[in-house]
């Protein structure tokens, strides 16, 4: 995941980003930018959040392993072509064509599982991101126990893919739903790690960094625990503060 | 572009996230999350970007301001359906092939203006961020003369987003190419926001945190100055060193 450049005469470790294709049947779907590995869960994992399979599919690489591309056998869910526009018959675009959109792929969750406060507060701390420490330039999702035990990272430049990882590694195991697991992310809570993470049936989803609006709303909607903030054994809980034990 | 919530019985403020489509001549194109504000400059900079225009555009929101919806004046350079795929001869997809597209819309860089390392450092100090101060959500970029002062500062919780209004403010005051300038950004720096600052001619980028490898071959290509993890009175200088002074 890292390659070393030479820099002011030192040697200089950087995280490697490269893009990748997917292709569904042969036919070319998207390409993204990401860290090259665990391509066949990348993809499975952004196909999923994106409401176009809902189980497990044969992917791989093509025979060219220099090739960058990824293959996944089809048929999709539905058309990819179809753009998301998060319309409402009252407003245009808005947030809550956006809450209804995700909706018809991550139905509501039920009472989860319980975790302590501290232990959510520590999850970053365990996530241990070996590239990250190195380069500074990855970002890393867990897939944690709400004992606070680490199943799973996943490291990518892309903040998404590393969900996507971790999402398609989960679904690639038969793991999904993730309605008693908890979801640690080494930066920032957007709308879209929201997304995937309530498409995916996860509880609890905790940030190193700040959630948006948005962000906030959807975990609402979805009735998942959405937390921020978590440094130094302190953690801000958004919504779904039920699932957090003092 | 805050909003006010409430958590634990207290007043928290988080950065606004709401979806934008943005139409040309009437027709959908994309769909980006954004928080609000900017949004003619968040149009433009975009399909700047993507080679789409090469000048500005009228563009403004349609008659229902609550729509969130930008409509910009057509026809565009090229057809919009047709997807990158950064494939090359040789390898199929990859980087060599991101870097050839990018060449076509952004022309190496001649020799720039040179700049002093200590202000190159300095530049993420004089980013002045009032909306991730107070919701350490946000994130920003800025365009500085090489002296160190700020012209030009926008906020977003995407940080392509931020790139975009930037130079989306530029192409509109007729200030590209930004051959004399430097573009600071909050953040890491990946291959799309060396593409933006490529394409609006940048002769300077400067982050404050890690940059790829990608991002790097691709500021080499185009002789950019690329530097990153500037805090503290530090810089890394990664590419073009011609143009930082000691």
């Amino acid at each position: 995941m890292l390659a070393a450049i030479v820099r002011d005469g030192d040697r200089d470790l950087v995280a490697i980003e490269e893009p990748l294709e997917i292709r569904v049947d042969g036919a070319p779907l998207a390409v993204t930018m990401r860290t090259p590995g665990h391509d066949e869960e990348l993809a499975l994992g952004f196909l999923l959040g994106e409401g176009l399979i809902d189980g497990p599919r044969g992917a791989g690489p093509t025979l060219d392993f220099a090739a960058n591309v990824v293959e996944v056998a089809g048929p999709l869910l539905r058309d990819p072509g179809g753009r998301r526009f998060y319309t409402t018959s009252s407003c245009g675009v808005c947030g809550k064509g956006a809450l209804q959109e995700v909706a018809v792929h991550a139905p509501r969750l039920a009472d989860g599982p319980a975790i302590d406060r501290d232990v959510l507060a520590s999850l970053p701390d365990r996530l241990r991101q070996p590239g990250f420490e190195r380069t500074g330039g990855l970002h890393a999702t867990g897939l944690f126990r709400v004992s606070g035990e680490l199943e799973l990272v996943r490291e990518d430049v892309g903040r998404h893919n590393a969900m996507d990882k971790v999402i398609g590694s989960a679904l690639l195991q038969g793991r999904l739903p993730l309605a008693d697991r908890a979801l640690c992310v080494s930066g920032r809570l957007a709308f879209e790690l929201v997304q995937k993470a309530a498409v995916a049936g996860a509880a609890i989803l905790v940030g190193v960094g700040a959630p948006t609006s948005l962000a906030i709303e959807l975990a609402h909607d979805r009735a998942m625990t959405l937390a921020g903030f978590a440094r130094g054994g302190h953690v801000n809980v958004y919504t779904g503060p039920e699932r957090v034990r003092r």
